[in-house]
């Protein structure tokens, strides 16, 4: 008969303590395949416990297929050929400083948000009262696209301060542009090739690349995307940001706009792929209109995020599709969950309808006009200023510094960062190096810490 | 000379004005290619506005591409071959009422949560302590796996209340499990051949569907998937739950647990991925173990989420990788951002960490344990009571009932439904209809208004 001591049972309950036992006598073959099992009544005599108790031990047993039971006969031992022990060590928590990054005195690369810009209190204002008011709402699973209210919302957005005017059913709700470059590929099929700019923001390729669908990289001249090499790369999609290229700052000119939907139009597998990611940013005149806007052929997918807009910490970016891929969407991908939960959506929802969002655009954009001032009347008043050129310094979050300097690029940013000072070049987006320009500094300024920029420039400078 | 009149520009800016005159005569051709337009002095001069208003204007032709400076000559009109106006109506609002669904008496197939479970109170009250507290790691991106905060509290919790021994390095935060199918896909390579449970949840052979991955079909004997079955299948990749499989409710015995993880180590391509979708509520006795708890080889991939522990409203699961497949991972697929928002990541943090999961799991439990019993009383009271056999009512939150009836499935179904009763049949389940085992309703009861319980099962009893 089967005995076991409950004294060192601690806090565990009687039957899983006895449960644990039978188990262990199985894993270690005290107790063999098919042998018969004591009667839960003579176990419960033997000791000295309640009948429920070796019948709950019994049931987990049986649960986990360690024991069966033949009826009118009996509990049986299963046969367990090779049981190991699992450990029983508590993990080891993480414990890391909030950034284990290198400290530079300027990080020029570093293209964070300031910290302070978040509008936290609003923020949380309206969730509490998206809380409140909205509770059955909350708990309602969204639609794949994301919930009326937001794509509403994002509909009025982009029609008053981009000039578009997109229904709210075509536009796609998702955790990160990322995802939705995934969901696109999906779309459109893993047998397309799509095209990239060169130079351009390396990780779009990646993402291709990890999905593995074929990707070419295709070189720019002054108007952008070369239609020449962009004809002879055989691509099918081509993903580009128009408005305002990475890292060159181009906009794609009107004409060379028209050429490019001309491209797409030759082939009902072409698309292009807009990436608009920070065209709320301009500091000179208006924004540039969107391609999608002047798309009459359901060309054009359109993407854009509000993790620039308003805050990486928020993960919320959208696509808008031409009417004949949204309904290939809903007829193939809308078996998907959204990605963002209900919480964020009904909160920038509103966020967006009582104008917060405009607000915080036209806050962000004086904060990083400040930055870029003070960044280049630093930098007019260096002794070596005649040195250097700067461009495309009118939109976005960064521009261009050329610089006379016989160092190579290598040589120079290795020197920088030994100074504490990090840069990268532009040479270093090029997917071709052999296009490459030399000597010319991305300058990204929007997690700069404003105390520290003279010092950044200084060092800087005091290289070249 | 160009002439405007700005008597109708009604609160637009002068050079906006100015801008958008010019553009028309440029798209409509009344301004042809090449043709100079008058300098900025002699524009002001005509039009008796100020230079600067003049310089604006050119300025955001120029960034559009409209026009070209030529230097110590002037401006001149770019070649535009096609522009089409774009339309100018404001895009239409879609109000639809928050559940367009048909109203059922009692939907029994419908597994959403109850709407009144979500602990609203005490997340916001976190949120509110982080945003007040952590505002400046809110703004840090989040590495991509997660923050360090949120895998340590998995990590302990899988330890305490799964038994699970494992490194928070080892676990990958995604918004959703659908999502980290995704990654796993582009983990283990798009060239696997992934094998699925049938029956089973018909979303995750959809999803492998989408990616473009082979996907097969394996067959369940009594002890969960068929060895042979799936030796036979070819199938590289396994994708099951055998803590409580969908929807038979079957829990794989310890013993067929090793003949899987034989399985698995017999080829180094070989992986199961153990989707643990419900094993928070089991009703009689403890959780059962983890299949990722007994893999010494690192086979297994352990996927969970708090959708359904939590609340759907909130979009957080995670994946326990191998140490070596997280190796993988972060040489490959670590530049993707963490589709979490660090907001969510840290209200769980700290949610998990203080207990608060605990609890209201524990609470859930206990309410879905009321919500069945009610049902299975129900149940027991009607006269027919005894045409149904009831099994697998120990867990998760749907248990199946066996009828007696000449009807078949779909007449059986069909007569439901306009009687106002929504069921799913377990056939419904099954890739293989061959192997369909008929008259069986899988009956969900999670999201079941507790107050139309009686009518429904009445409605549904009267019928058989």
């Amino acid at each position: 008969m089967l005995t076991y001591s409950f004294d060192d049972r601690g806090g565990v309950p009687l039957y899983e303590y006895l449960y644990n036992q039978i188990k262990q006598d199985i894993i270690s073959f005290k107790l063999s395949a098919d042998e018969k099992l004591p009667s839960k009544r003579a176990l419960a005599k033997n000791l000295n416990i309640s009948i429920i108790t070796v019948e709950n031990a019994y049931s987990q047993l049986i649960a986990e297929g360690y024991i069966y039971s033949v009826p009118k006969s009996g509990f049986y031992v299963c046969d367990i050929s090779s049981a190991k022990p699992m450990s029983a060590d508590k993990p080891q928590r993480v414990t890391k400083p909030v950034t284990d990054k290198k400290k530079y005195v300027a990080d020029f690369v570093n293209n964070s948000m300031s910290k302070d810009s978040f509008p936290f209190t609003v923020w949380s204002k309206i969730m509490r009262e998206i809380m409140s008011d909205s509770s059955d709402k909350l708990m309602v699973r969204s639609p794949s696209a994301g919930v009326d209210e937001l794509r509403n919302a994002i509909a009025d957005y982009l029609y008053q301060f981009r000039g578009m005017n997109v229904e709210p059913e075509q536009i796609v709700v998702g955790a990160g542009t990322e995802y939705l470059y995934g969901l696109i590929i999906q779309l459109l099929g893993q047998d397309m090739k799509f095209g990239v700019e060169d130079p351009g923001y390396e990780k779009i390729a990646r993402i291709y690349g990890a999905n593995k669908v074929e990707c070419v990289h295709i070189p720019l001249d002054e108007g952008g995307i070369s239609i020449d090499k962009l004809e002879e790369s055989g691509a099918d999609v081509l993903h580009i940001s128009p408005a305002h290229h990475f890292p060159t700052g181009f906009v794609t000119p009107i004409s060379r706009r028209y050429e490019l939907l001309s491209w797409a139009s030759k082939s009902s597998k072409r698309y292009i792929i807009e990436d608009d990611y920070d065209s709320e940013f301009r500091f000179l005149g208006k924004p540039i209109p969107s391609l999608q806007s002047i798309d009459v052929l359901d060309k054009v997918i359109y993407i854009n995020t509000f993790s620039k807009s308003l805050s990486s910490t928020i993960r919320i970016s959208y696509m808008v599709l031409p009417k004949p891929l949204m309904e290939k969407y809903k007829k193939e991908l809308s078996f998907y969950s959204c990605t963002v939960s209900n919480f964020d959506q009904y909160t920038l929802a509103r966020f967006i309808d009582e104008g917060h969002l405009e607000k915080h655009i036209n806050r962000m954009r004086n904060y990083y006009r400040t930055q870029r001032d003070t960044l280049l009347n630093c930098i007019k008043k260096q002794s070596s200023y005649n040195k250097v050129k700067i461009s495309e310094e009118h939109a976005g979050l960064h521009f261009l510094m050329e610089i006379e300097t016989k160092l190579s690029d290598t040589e120079l940013k290795k020197k920088a960062q030994q100074a504490g000072v990090n840069i990268a070049f532009l040479s270093e987006y090029f997917y071709d190096k052999s296009n490459a320009k030399s000597h010319t500094v991305v300058i990204n300024y929007s997690g700069l810490n404003q105390e520290r920029i003279e010092e950044g420039i200084k060092v800087l400078f005091g290289l070249i």
